[in-house]
């Protein structure tokens, strides 16, 4: 089974690239199932009903969040109804939403796990022991597990992978905004990348105008972030992942780009 | 003109893929000038005299540092007299070593700036307003300008890449280990990628034992770090530079393995 | 001279109780000059126009602030107009506002230099050096010198109190919003406290309602900031100085409630 | 009921301090129970069999710790038969030690509860879920209980303390070193403060003598740390407690100094 994983859709210019490439890419890879991060999907903040409703639309069947999954209020009011979005599970017990799910594909259960690092990032719990926890529930309904670590420090990053190895069909790292070139199979058949990248404005920081975020460096002062226009990229992964026992056969990083 | 950046080289292992790996890649790519960043080069925590000059003797012509730098005490004492090593210019005033220099390469002088980052890292200097002033200076001397910024966020990096576009041959970030897939030429003709990688042992977390960083993460205790064994890698990037605008022409991201 | 400076005034009660108490503790002490840290004064985030202008009204001669400095964006437009407002110096030259000024008491000129620390905060100007020169300058017109160093780290904040000891006549932290139990002369003739405390509502963590708080740390969810209401308190210190050697003769930390 | 607890113990210093002051104020106040955070006490970084010991032959008769507990590696030894010391609680599941304890008083369990505060500390569990639960734990035995909360963040010390607000005897902040003026009793009956402050050589940086220091955010480099010299300070806190409820009747800042 192929299964493309799309990194962090920045605001409209991501939607956008996503409108575009996502259906050539089924069609070149055989994608049967497509996931996404989508946490900065609305303007760069959150995510909104209407917003997941058009990711649906162009193809995508289940999104992942992130350390910006509640930067839109009106998520309180929906996460719950939703079953094809996740947020990181290791937030406290009692937070809206789930931490995974599962899409059913070709008569398979696919699960998506979202996990957040610690590191740098939010105070929520141990997402290494959580794993271990939340993998195992998981394992009772699909061998097939795709993760999506959404941290900042490479070394949490590299340090889930190993310790999923075997586990789990993919450790997909999110959060940077860049794409790492270390996309890899690990030592028991676990596909690795430290992270996607992002899928929005590529002549940006991070999607945001350039302008902006230098002059944030260089003065300290607060500023209205607004995002880059110019040449979109759409950022990915494609695994290819045997059915029956959930062990990764390949995983290619994937970019693309409309000037 | 050729120039090969090698990232963050660690410890013996990395030593080792230093003199594995530089030959052959000087003459594939017809390298004049091979640069590496030596920060973690003794065990993982700084440098030492004796190491760096084993660097040189495998054909390194100038090494950068980063947060790393004093991990050896005995840096204190030869820093200053060490011509061909620099260590982060954004240090305070009367730090001991210096912020950048330059090698002679075929009747070109090539300046290397060394910077670190101040998000998650130390509370050194403004490298923005830092680097204007420095490359300005620098440019005095030569147009031929490699940047090493030592920095973890990821916006940190590729806003510093853009605030130089145009007043430097390349922006090479380092600090992370790893290595990102957007290796391109900026608008204004720099050679920008956000981290180089880490030349050391693969099959471990940034160099270190896997076992040992799971298992921190999972205790929350401290650990005696080890440097992992098995296969080791060389991650770098090749700039070709026009020699006499400073201008580059293309930047190639570079990694070997040797199992 | 009687100098009283007030901790971080929050909102409409910080207001209130400035109201309340400012008169009767001038009497009580004689107090020649009144300074207050103002960065929560409009509803816990920065300072506008007409509230720095209540605050006068009431008796404040002078207005420190700190990283909440540009939470209120009209501060943009007024800060470079206002003689009597400084926000921390080590922000980037450039800033808007300045870092220090003076206010002139019985014929004699009292600065007042604002830094912010940079442990757990902003990325600014090292607040040891910039102290050394700013401080420099400001005894080309007087030896009475008053300093808000506002940091969350005892250990940066202890460690300027002893840099500055008998350079200026007071080294008063602000920003915890907890008023410590360490007001004293350091050595050379400086009066010196970690943490001036805050002044609003009592029963409140720093100022916001303590259920608001309570749940944000049990759940990690973002939420609205409201004050808390009920009892209001004063937190400040009053300094004795010498006018003519800027040395103090006593500190004293003050603390009024009203029910 | 009349318990001292006496804030982080630094080194030589510090015992000699407890050496000195614990009897006479055993003396003055009553004290049926003495309780110490210990994690500075061997020469500032952790503690060693020997001198808890040394601290229990003064009169000390329970030890908390903090972020230092593993600095002396030999504690991973001692700690699993170590009745009378404890280490925050809310380490991962697995660490060595106990993270709460009791000592039998006058036919009474006083039951000591040790926390790690998250903001700008370690990535433990959360203490706040985790004080509810433990506590829990701890009524079954007696409704005697003191929190030691080791944490940096004001918010997250005041927050904790009103979140157990009549479920503890106190709540007492620990870990900067410097202690807070806001000692009171909480709406429901239980003692606060932010933090006990510390106790070891006055005239210093939270202990390290104040020029290495000051150095250390002069230049960014390392230092090697030394105890200072010169006047030593008892802090602590004195809390009578109805023995049958629990329930705080007073809670009184204690600093002692000998020059
Ligand atoms: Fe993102
Ligand atoms: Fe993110
Ligand atoms: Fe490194
Ligand atoms: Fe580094
Ligand atoms: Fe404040
Ligand atoms: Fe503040
Ligand atoms: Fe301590
Ligand atoms: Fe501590």
């Amino acid at each position: 089974m192929n299964i493309l994983f799309i990194g962090d859709i920045v605001g409209n210019p991501g939607r956008e690239a996503v409108k575009v490439f996502l259906k050539p890419l089924i069609q070149e890879y055989g994608i049967d199932c497509a996931l996404a991060n989508g946490e900065n999907a609305a303007g760069g903040k959150g995510i909104t009903k209407e917003i997941a409703e058009e990711l649906y639309d162009y193809g995508i069947q289940f999104i992942t969040m992130g350390n910006h999954v509640w930067d839109q209020r009106s998520i309180m009011k929906f996460i719950d109804q939703e079953a094809r979005l996740v947020r990181p599970a290791n937030y406290p017990i009692g937070a809206p939403g789930r931490g995974y799910g599962y899409v059913r594909i070709k008569g398979k259960k696919v699960g998506v796990l979202n996990l957040s690092g610690r590191v740098y990032l939010n105070d929520l719990e141990d997402p290494f022991s959580g794993a271990a926890r939340w993998v195992n529930e998981m394992r009772q309904e699909t061998p097939l597990i795709i993760v999506d670590f959404h941290a900042e420090a490479t070394s949490e990053k590299v340090a889930l992978g190993w310790f999923l190895d075997g586990k789990v069909s993919a450790v997909l790292g999110t959060h940077t905004h860049i794409q790492t070139a270390d996309a890899r199979l690990l030592h028991q058949g676990t596909a690795y990348i430290t992270d996607v990248g992002m899928t929005g404005p590529r002549d940006s920081v991070l999607g945001v105008k350039k302008e902006t975020i230098i002059n944030r460096f260089l003065t300290q002062l607060p500023a209205k972030f607004e995002l880059a226009s110019g040449p979109i990229q759409l950022n990915g992964v494609v695994i290819d992942v045997d059915e029956n026992t959930g062990e990764a056969r390949s995983i290619t990083a994937i970019q693309r780009v409309k000037e």
